[in-house]
């Protein structure tokens, strides 16, 4: 976490409750914790391309949406249902390649607690995905 | 389901977009081919519910588009996307519900070909659900 | 449920607890409630190409610990274990749809309360396999 | 692979198959190589539990055997594919999280290309799973 890092953050907006869970009982400086607060996402560089994704994603649910008003025949909504659901973990995957490489790549820099904490998150993250 | 769709089913079967490539070339009479087309789907009694469960979908959707506009925590993101997808699967299972419970029973109590041909295209839109 | 129903079922020799659901309350024929018992499943007719993949999968799963034991690559290991999981599935499909192709069919063909309810326990078996 | 790849590798740590993939054509000296081949992966402390784990679900396979074999019905041997799947895909999350929390750590760790690169085949690794 050297300058670049530092000079990283503060273009961004973001927060990460987690970092906070490792500031030390006797506090940090203020100015240390507002920079992490303000790390940005892992997804950030891609954040344009996400949302353009999510805004498809919501036609698509317009879309069935539309099917189910002129009451367009079950399985033709199913198809489009499944298409959708494929589109939402199209993103996830986004998410989550981005997560790594980014936020949990960080973590494990820095290295101890921190990063077996991120790789336990993230594994739980992988989990609810899967579970779906 | 009163007179129309009775005499639809006299006509000897049930329904969808589908039945109209069998069709033949010289077409059919006017108001047999309007019973076809208006058949409802399966889950015509659940309309109501199936549109208020995309419209809060559709809402969810929304939901994630301002989570990353706000660059809000990838693990954050992730966890609105799996409960996005659960949501999306709950209408599926709702509409393959009704879709047994009356376009296949339909097909099935016709019987012959029609019912065989209702199982596989069951199996197939059950099977796209899966492999998301 | 005519006559070739019943002859089928002399053949088989499955039980469907589910179907004793139906019994009324002042009990039927011995003779009757044996037939029912001994209902073949809807796999029936692939009983052997079940067995078939389910030694197969029994296979890679040993492979799997021969894997694990040789100290395969992590990644290595995790690609066997999808390929193996997509096996299961494709068991699960197969049962799935001779379920649908007998075991509902004639439930939809006897009608009431019975077609129902297999609805109800076959789209609860697509809930289970869509949640793993 | 520079002098200090090598020497984070002496120090007991992982590797795969993979890394022979860029063992330059003129080999190299045999000591290093073994050293990689014998890298443990990143599931070697659980070892014993995964291989436990796997042994149950080889009984899970058989017991699905012993269902068809004596004509079970269908939506119960359908249960016991539900749960298998299940103990698969618990077994790929620990696989999954070791890998995490050793191999791609190390890697990131190390740093450039080949922490990228763990990234891109983990991310592949966990959309296998997604998929199934």
């Amino acid at each position: 976490m050297g300058d670049r890092a530092l000079g990283l953050r503060r273009g961004g907006a973001s927060t990460s409750l987690r970092y906070r869970d490792v500031i030390p009982l006797g506090g940090m400086e203020q100015v240390e914790q507002v920079e992490v607060d303000q790390a940005p996402p892992g997804y950030h560089d891609d954040k344009d391309a996400v949302l353009k994704r999510l805004r498809r994603i919501e036609g698509q649910v317009r879309g069935l949406q539309r099917l189910v008003q002129e009451d367009k025949y079950c399985i033709d909504v199913l198809t489009q249902v499944a298409a959708t659901t494929k589109s939402l973990q199209a993103v996830a995957m986004q998410l989550l390649e981005k997560h790594l490489d980014h936020c949990v790549r960080e973590a494990m820099v820095a290295g101890g607690e921190v990063a077996r904490d991120k790789v336990t998150e993230a594994s739980q993250a992988i989990e609810r995905l899967l579970r779906t």
